[in-house]
């Protein structure tokens, strides 16, 4: 069990790019209830099943478990309905240890990118990189089991992507 | 991934008690959609992590991983509202290989005691003992996870149970 607490911005611009190599994610939500997800993700080789609770301010438990890929590829294809794809590139933050997550959707949750940045603890400070947009950590619209529901080509409006 | 096909019975003397002995479970869900089940269970000294999908006919695709008992307990506590305790009997049956799983169940659900066998095959024929009573394969309210979130005491009448 681990506690993730994290903050998750929009992205405004492209200067992001080329500090960091992606990797493909793929996942799906087997279900949800009052908040609770159960996920699973192919990423690179490996592939995880992935417990949270409701977020409590920023902090949800995490549990997390390694599955064997096939599993994850049945469980993906046959029990989660619409899934999620993206890249992510990883860039180091400012702060010692800390890493920007760069989620760049594809398909019909494309163009959307978004950042996010886990901490240590609720109150530490981080400095928002020149190409960071605005706070969406509390926007349940951006949450990734909502955007496998209700994909972000479906309801953004424009000036909101760019 | 492994293929479950089972059947369940109600329960109609007590000729089955003294032919195993139990072992308690605790079993909790963090979460249903649709039919598919996320199950967290402990049993004796160990506890597992999972995933049903919705059953056709007798079958149902079922993943299941080992999980440190420390996070099962947590889970159990804090992602699964109201849990489902029994004792469970594993009596082998007159076929080679299989066996009845007696479940007793406790708290909200006493008195309700079911039989469920496991099969290798959804046309094979099994000999009913004297002690199993009518089927409650295709009952959605003797399945588990319903039995956690509507107990048996609250809805069964009283002849159904002896």
């Amino acid at each position: 069990m681990s506690l993730e607490i994290e903050r998750k911005f929009l992205v405004k611009s492209d200067a992001w790019r080329g500090l960091a190599e992606p990797v493909r994610m793929r996942q799906g939500y087997v279900a949800t209830k009052d908040g609770t997800t159960v996920r699973v993700r192919v990423v690179g080789g490996e592939a995880f099943l992935t417990l949270k609770d409701h977020a409590v301010g920023l902090v949800r438990h995490e549990f997390e478990y390694p599955i064997p890929v096939e599993d994850a590829e049945t469980i993906l294809d046959t029990m989660c309905g619409n899934l999620v794809e993206k890249n992510r590139y990883r860039i180091p933050a400012k702060e010692a240890g800390l890493f920007w997550e760069v989620d760049e959707f594809l398909g019909a949750n494309a163009p959307l990118v978004t950042a996010e940045i886990e901490l240590p603890d609720e109150k530490t400070v981080v400095e928002l990189p020149g190409w960071i947009d605005h706070e969406v950590t509390d926007d349940h619209r951006y949450k990734n089991n909502n955007l496998a529901e209700h994909p972000f080509s479906e309801w953004c409006e424009r000036k909101e992507t760019k």
